[in-house]
């Protein structure tokens, strides 16, 4: 039988630390370099020689001020903060690449509809079909607060938001400008054929838009959809909207489980369960053997900060870790951050502080992989194998030298071992992930909204 | 003495049609090849070989459907529709060239400051100082209905909006980060010095921001601030904020008058006469001789769509011109839309639909210079000397010929005769333009902001 090849994603972000913190003190660490060009286009290019399928740009719009309720370890460590916008990056890393996708965050909280649709089609009309959105709603208290509101909104009306959201899209991107509705017709003087260009009238519970989409249809029409966060209320969204999800887990068995979840909610929702391909956030160190490999890792401790792992946990958390002893088993507490990572890492789960400092050895709270190339290759086969899986968002930890070495140490084992492509397949980021045409395939709720005259009368969130 | 240089920006927009409507048929134009990344990288370059300072992005967010009621003529003729996000572009032309610069336009009415703030920083940031925000107002009906409003807002209170929200930009820009905030101290820890990063605590009649910018220093700190509408109050606020301003012209006597009423503001504002540097909207066709220079503007005018230029004038100024006779006078009816457009093309100017028209031969209702080289830039040194202008934004035609034409036989020409730079200033676009730092001028309201704690009492818009 053909091997299921592995999806690979480079999880990033446009700031310092990211995931892995404190590693931006190694002396070897360009991340200090993000507000340059070069860092960017240089680590596309890196990318693309590894045939990564995309780079994933997380984002946030606050600020982590839970731990100590201070910013002091977030500004000393450079916690995600600076945190520089990741669509800006875009344009200029199309242009270094061919083939690399790239996976945007952008939340939904707090910007129009009409706008953020036209960033996106605008950047998938820049890329050729290469732009995948990240859909994330606000989490952050402070995020809030400086977008101008007392509070972010509740949880699970925040998704109930974001289908509205996604609803106001899928009419934008792909009913207000028919196919075929461009005509660049000089000698006819038709650039476009206005019976076939549509007025979006959407007026729901927390939007209302009144006009045409700015952009001519690109070659995704919607972006490939990413979701993370894997609470029930999230899941049922993912179900209904995501192609591609993220998820954090420890423990081969919990992510078997939450992958069985996300087909289930894909199906209940009437698409296939495959749908949705399975992304794992990961850290890998690799070394031709196993010694340098944990040499390496050695060398890395070093310079991590577990205490800036931390303070990162308790922002998603929404929970001050700092106020804990080191065998307190962390208490779950309901809060408006990030529902799925509090269930993970708190007592229910048997989180102390002193294990989740363990955990978070290397800065950053990913599984952590440290191997030769055939070990390495070996665990995510076993990781696929045993939890259906589609691929993996890979953390930095050295940057770009830990995306180096797996590109070059890693990738050739999983290619000699049939789970790893060995060129790009053409076409836009949805066709090399589907091997399908570069729409929205049918079964998709956005799909339906294709003829707004149709669709008018049904409801998507029916 | 000394002549004085001319400044020259490209006015262009992320669109097939721009200011010179119905060119896009012309055989040799390109433009329909706007939402291409290799378009826009290859106008960078070519800019950059004429020395040109800038590249300006016009921008809109909604669609004309003044004219007629309808959106006929815009579809067909591709009248600012589709029109895409300029600030999508400014990375990829960024990485193409070295000393350009990017005047991008954003409307503050429909995005959150602490969000555009941060997306100007970062593309400060990646073009190293080389970005200009040009500072609009939302004027479009359509624009409001699709962002969601009932209605715009009203002309004079968009522009107590708009201070509002540059008093916002400037705590974010000048006084989040204190100059020194960033260390990068790898051995010691410390990438920002917590005691150097303000928390801006803004509450405004408009605007409540309570955050940390979320970008560090970029090299301008606040981008170069355009602006353009040459209202009353418009005027009030350029000679407040600007330092470069647009304006559009027909008579060097009006333009003069335009020029020394806003150097006038900015002195009422406590700044220099010359601290705001002032651009002109201008066509030119330009050939070896004067007759080849006649044949081409005779062959661009079969292309062109006057009557494309009216659809769009119709929207600028809020008044249907299609319900006019030929030579009906255009009556100024106070609307909505670009107040200082309204009273430049309406009857108290002496304006007919017949006289637009002809103004419209090219598409548009910029003055055109039809000429050879010698004479194209007689005519340049005499606006400059008969108005008091520093430069101008120059249209495209055909494009890229139009700008291809001016750099190989105007820049020339204009050089030769001490008019224009050989060579670029080194530094950001703010140090180009003024020959000084790289930050906003003490004597910039802005830079009041600088020291948050000590500037919390100071009122800006005392």
């Amino acid at each position: 039988m053909s091997r299921k090849q592995i999806l690979l994603n480079a999880f990033n972000m446009n700031s310092v630390g990211h995931i892995n913190h404190g590693l931006w003190t190694h002396p070897r660490d360009r991340s200090t370099e993000f507000n340059t060009l070069e860092y960017w286009t240089e680590l596309a290019r890196l990318l693309e020689r590894g045939l990564f399928d995309g780079l994933f740009i997380a984002d946030i719009a606050g600020v982590y001020d839970v731990y100590r309720q201070s910013l002091d370890l977030t500004l000393r460590e450079a916690i995600q903060l600076p945190v520089h916008d990741p669509l800006m990056l875009v344009s200029a890393m199309a242009g270094a690449t061919r083939h690399l996708g790239f996976g945007v965050t952008a939340s939904l909280s707090y910007e129009p509809p009409y706008l953020l649709a036209r960033r996106l089609s605008t950047l998938d009309h820049l890329s050729r079909g290469r732009v995948g959105w990240n859909i994330v709603t606000g989490y952050l208290e402070s995020a809030a607060r400086a977008l101008g509101l007392e509070h972010q909104v509740e949880h699970d009306r925040r998704y109930d938001q974001a289908d509205e959201y996604l609803e106001v899209l899928y009419k934008l991107f792909e009913g207000s400008w028919e196919d075929g509705a461009v005509l660049e017709d000089r000698a006819g003087r038709r650039y476009a054929d206005p019976a076939r260009v549509h007025k979006v009238e959407h007026h729901g519970e927390f939007y209302r838009v009144e006009g045409y989409h700015l952009c001519s249809p690109s070659p995704q029409r919607t972006p490939l959809l990413f979701q993370a966060g894997t609470s029930e209320r999230g899941r049922r969204f993912a179900g209904r909207h995501a192609e591609g999800v993220f998820i954090t887990g420890q423990h081969p068995q919990a992510v078997a489980e939450q992958v069985r979840q996300v087909r289930a909610e894909a199906v209940a929702a009437g698409r296939p369960a495959d749908a949705v391909k399975l992304f794992m956030g990961l850290t890998v160190i690799v070394a031709p053997s196993e010694a340098e490999a944990r040499d390496k890792h050695a060398e890395y401790l070093r310079y991590a900060s577990p205490e800036a792992g931390l303070a990162h946990l308790s922002s998603s958390i929404g929970i001050d870790l700092a106020a804990y002893g080191l065998d307190e088993p962390i208490r779950y507490q309901k809060t408006n951050a990030i529902e799925s990572v509090a269930r993970t890492f708190t007592a229910g789960s048997g989180w102390t502080k002193r294990k989740l400092l363990e955990q978070h050895a290397l800065g950053g709270r990913y599984p952590t992989l440290v191997g030769s190339p055939q070990q390495v290759a070996d665990a995510l086969a076993n990781w696929i194998e045993q939890t259906d899986l589609d691929g993996f968002n890979l953390t930095r930890t050295v940057t770009p030298e830990s995306y180096a070495d797996f590109i070059d140490l890693v990738v050739p084992e999983l290619q000699s071992r049939g789970l790893y492509k060995t060129a790009y397949a053409a076409g836009s980021l949805r066709e090399k992930l589907f091997a399908a045409g570069p729409r929205l395939p049918a079964s998709h709720p956005g799909a339906a909204w294709r003829d707004l005259s149709r669709s008018a009368e049904r409801a998507l969130r029916a």
